[in-house]
């Protein structure tokens, strides 16, 4: 029933109110389910692959959900395997004729058909310390699925401040969109990129370091905090994320 | 003294190694100036104006900042003024013959000499509440100050989930390029926005709400944790960083 | 356009996939403000009175949403007055020839054009010491205004246990619904209450008390701990939706 | 000795004031005893199984008290099995004769004599995403446990808001009289729940998320700081007390 | 009606179940009241006076309050009053014909009638800084209105740990039952003094000091984390509770 | 030498101003050395045995600590022992001819020469569930270790309020000094055994409960914020100071 | 008595077991107080100033302390004066006839009779915004009360890097001893100037910034986080300790 | 290019603005290179050894690391290498033929060529308890590898006060340049020390303690908000830190 029907039937005493009443969250409710089907569909089109929270499912349950996903998709990421499953879950994917993509120290994966491009976006991607590189991978593998190209310079920390320059130089000769800081300890390297470029600047902060401020604490209140107005942030390690951000803000530039 | 001049004396005796330690240093840090000295003028071509913290400064620190910023630069965006000093600041910037414009319930304001263009990327400000506005408005002053055009929807709250998709639809229409959501109590509203859209969303959560998570703190946890993948995060009532940030992203994709 | 129409000129090359793309997103927003629509109404319906939270308001905008919500209201809660308002507010309304309701120690006024008839469900309110009464009758007036009775019992504290069963007697022989513990410091009455009875019980902390464990944290954490399995909990302080749930759900069972 | 006999005693110097006052304490604390007798059948009565928390005991432990309360009890609840003696509990107990229910991904079990009625109240269950099934699934069987209907709907997250609409539209027409939303992360799906229905939401933060507000901090402050007032919450992933709670509700209603 | 009569009409059908369950339960509330006389009775002959928390009340309500309880009270302790407020208070009470004792840095006070005695146990108390004398002095007045003896000893800090020894000499001269440390900061002086005597040591958090771990933060974990075994600590600044506590050990000792 | 040779020798001039310094702190020093030597014989005096923490420590190096230590003491408490050594201990303990004891559930021993004679004060140890029987029995073999009779009662909780009442009577009949509460989850027990007597309470936290408050957080907070003025407090699971606590209270009345 | 008499007196029993653990008690306390008057000696030696922290002082206080220390010391830092307070308080000094120094935004003052002379160790001091100047000039007043020479540069923060390095330079040409590093917000500015330097960082955290890691706490945990290994932290706006530690310091190596 | 040379081509026409931009940046940055390159002399000049913290590494990345790092260098700190790899580790290296320097307890291990000659500055180090030996075994490695020469003094616990001052005497008698104290639990030992001595403190909060405060918490902010004021702190159980700190100040002594 559309909605004037059942106001009329409402006003003519065919129906009582609480009937009127059900009718309408039912109506309402029909409406919205239209809206998501085109909503589904508008999704897939804007190239985000899916991402498969691997940690809390067992082996079987990932294998079932790949294979349910790829048969119409592109592309999907699997993160946090338990290190015992990675190399099964490689072979598993390798086996159905899919191709795989890994990052160094990276418990994450990109199933891919269609070969990446990397022609969209560009993202340059830098880390604190190596410690903090399969953060960095999984941001990656995520701009990659998206068809971004990614430059990157680990373990580039404030300590040894000189080694940020040059990684600074070869951002700004790639012409890159966004950079991705990735820092744990005091995470302070990210106030220091943003002071120096005007390159939008995505701070990772990662769970590295102990005592006070340890899991991340530290490097999320600095990034929060920095004087230098150039960051935003996304959750501790949350490396999946800031490559789907980086490449959301990326590839609306090549789009125009 | 050259670099090389001062490694060759120290070889040949002439100086000793105390001496060319403190030379090197000083050596060094003359490099550093140069660099400073261009740094300081790139930043002035971004076009991002100098903010002032009023909040912990006395009413004539403020008059005095002002006028020698004002001196050598367009624009300039003073924020948190107190209440009471904020007319006598706005009277004292029109003698000064420059422009002022101001927000609603906001205590920041921008000053400027040559008229706002609003040519460059444009940004769409969305807030939950009507206690977000006044952050809201530093966020739209601290865009304008950079150019861009502002679409603003304010008191759309999640707690009235229709009042969200009039906004989304204007923003479309508009080819907004990010998004600004401004949301304190749960600042679900981030969230929710950033499910149905691909445009980049930046979350500013706001101090509105009382009991545990209070001062913004539920809000900002809610908008690192969101599920969907196209948020990040500036600090609580960061207005002005999240303008910045924005503007930053938006004017990229125009200046191509 | 409807949704096959949009399609179809895809299809057949009269539009742009662009075109289209943003043509769905129109549209699909579109369904869904007919959903706001009818959304609204039947919140209405609900009996649930818009609730204004004055603290951040001055006294001209509270003075103006009261006359424009009271115009196609019944009721209407208006929370959190600063001290110095309460008066000239309830003066004001009275003008407008509307009812109000106040509550003991309470910054909230229950604003009514129809009398309250407490016809509806029924709710007990208990409190543990003489400061937490605002919040009780905070409480009190927005069960009211959704038309159920209170039977309340003020200042009954677990250090004064032998209080606490005479309340409860009272609750049970008046066949009472649900039944709402306010309590600061330890907040230990919500678990004694709840282990003596069947009946559901809301638990709102507030933020009475000092030391560790202040602002409502010990009395929250206390309740959301307790071994009894009948308490479910709001926020510290929040009174108001506490009087909402629990009218919420005992108006439910006398609709049956 | 009763009262009056006590205090006859003191007055006429049969006994000193400490005897009496060690009398007194004595004589309440045998009243006392009375009333507890009482309350152990009360609470039988009620209907609410014994709740065993198992994680911290051996298997022999848990086996002797399920031996010891089916004895004379019609149902227990068995939560947080350890893994491994999650089957050998099951087999031990239909060696008994009881009947076993368990849930998916989900460490407890309810063991009963009598088949579940599902007569009573009925309860609506929806996760946000698939790792807060197991904690749903408790929630369920707790309210089973109460002979509640349950209706459920797993893995309708925010992040694909239409997927909320159709489990809505079936609670609705199934007259469910409470909603228990179990969701972690941001936990937004309870605000956008409770926003669009005026069935009481009982909230279920979830430990599902990780870096800041992790372990269900976020989704307990989003839940307690919601701007729709009418979510409830219990602890962090405790869906028995959800389950108990909702099942108090619900029954109530049936009652009458 | 008794119980067994309540259970014969339930078993003879003269009354229905629900009437039953309803006369148990206000049976046994009914014993408990009985219990509740006694109860409080009991308490008036502990020698613990009443305790009005002032900060929360108008000078008006405190005054009824004195009034009231004075009546059937030998003493009172009314603790944090305002500023303005105390001698008002003392005025109010000195016409009344009670007599009034203060503290020193103090806002809380002892009314009285009858002379304190000081024969009861005998109780140290020791504070870091001059800071803490408010809190000690609350500390002082609860234990003298409990007649005990109090020894004082203010403003020893750690920082100059000589000043610690006399004290001692003082407090194992006196034969003291048990030893209130009150200090702030980092609160080391309770470890201190606990690991020098074998007297027992209630340790008393203030929220003296600033920067990470003030409002008594860091002195509370202090004196829960002390290697030396004898410290039980109340909460921060509560003197109150400290002074009655100490009284309750002190004068058990002499009691015997 | 002795101080005034010291000073003499300055303004005589036969000693320089800095080896004054020197030679003044060193003769404090030497003092302070007198007062040590007494010190570790009174502690020995007072009947606390030495207590090691075996949770760091090789299964060897405690070995050899309990050889060393019982060489010279009567008795040892060796608390936190790692589940695979408990048995190890136990019988190299007793192939030295050491009697021990042991608590149920818990990780902790006593072991002794002399029979333990339990002849002095007399303290009641209560828990809230089975799972803080662990620590209570730390507290028993503390006060045991020092000669305390200890009446114990576990599995009350506030849940089932009926069984605290029985247990109380037993306290006061058996004229107990001290009552030690253990309690997890929302730690209400405390309050309500202290709100039910005038016998000095140690509340024990314990780290039973999950979700918010979790890790005996919401059990200490309510401890320390409890209105009943009877509760000091000691560290989360810190069993072995609240023996030594109580027994050091209570051995004081006795030995008067 | 000494030590050997008490002993031997106990041993011929002419001395109860219990007069003579008295006596061994009050002897070794009298050996501490020799220590305890050359210890207050030494003190005053050293040069450290008293500090007295008017915050919680009364004006009247404040004078009579300062009255009664100038008395017999050279000089007094007084620290967080009242705004009203302050210059009542410099009038005050200055008719005692004793010089007062001052500092920029800050309410700490320097009172002393004889000349500073700076001719002591020598310490830099720099700050990241003009917000930490305040805490900066209690940093410098306190050192230079122990006469050590500062040479201060305000305002360099890290997001203007190229600020930094001048101030280097001139620390280098000044051979500091040690440098003081005040900064809010995210407290990068510490962990930047270590990197570039060996001379001892002392970093001093400053609650200047807002929302998450507000309250110094970000600068905090920044510094604490350092991977600079050259980074020792005072509490949050503690200027006064870090003076005091930073003189320690520099002075040692001038006094060999 | 120079600077002159590209502002020029810019004025007379021959370069872009775009291109004049990129050419400063890549200008300023090469600048920059420079100074990195003396910079990472500068460092190795200072002598402190490179640390590779191990525990986030496997053991063959750590023999790859301390192979090629060794080659240019003297001394290298291996820091947290997990317990099975340590053996392993330190054959590797002697296979090498470089020597390793181990600490009790310790999982950290110092690897060198030329022999450790102690004859820089001096170093006290201190621990509260047992559990402290391992971190304080750090912090002399470290040192050691600054050629500082340490005296130690471990178990010396608050509680057991009289210990502290025999390790003052010997730190004094040796003339120690810092005293580096190691506590966990309350961590007042620090507190203890410097109000006794006027050689600069560096605290060391341990993560040694349990339930409140524990994770080194309670002692890391017992530590900052001492009233002693000579302490400065560094990370919880940041041994290395603190070595490297101490022996900087140390060195900077002995080198005038």
């Amino acid at each position: 029933m559309e909605l004037h029907e059942i106001l009329k039937s409402l006003q003519t005493g065919k129906i009582s109110l609480k009937k009127a009443q059900k009718l309408l969250s039912l109506y309402s409710i029909e409406k919205i389910e239209d809206f998501a089907k085109i909503d589904v569909g508008r999704k897939r089109r804007k190239g985000i692959p899916e991402v498969v929270f691997a940690e809390t499912k067992t082996i079987d349950e990932i294998k079932k959900i790949i294979k349910s996903i790829m048969k119409k998709s592109n592309n999907i990421v699997v993160s946090r395997i338990q290190k015992n499953d990675l190399n099964k879950i490689i072979k598993f994917v390798e086996k159905l004729n899919y191709k795989v993509k890994t990052g160094k120290n990276c418990s994450s994966i990109l199933i891919y058909k269609k070969p990446i491009r990397n022609e969209n976006g560009k993202i340059g991607i830098i880390t604190a310390g190596t410690s903090d590189i399969g953060v960095a991978e999984e941001a990656r593998l995520m701009s990659e699925s998206m068809n971004c190209k990614c430059v990157v310079s680990y373990d580039v920390g404030i300590a040894g401040i000189h080694r940020v320059f040059p990684t600074l130089k070869e951002f700004i000769s790639n012409d890159i969109d966004v950079i991705i800081v990735v820092a744990g300890m005091e995470g302070a390297l990210a106030s220091l990129v943003s002071s120096m470029t005007d390159i939008p600047v995505i701070g990772v902060p990662t769970s590295v370091g102990y005592g006070y401020g340890k899991d991340g604490i530290a490097a999320l209140a600095s990034m929060l905090q920095s004087c230098s107005m150039g960051i935003s942030v996304v959750n501790v390690d949350n490396g999946i994320a800031a490559g789907a951000i980086a490449a959301n803000i990326a590839n609306r530039r090549t789009r125009k």
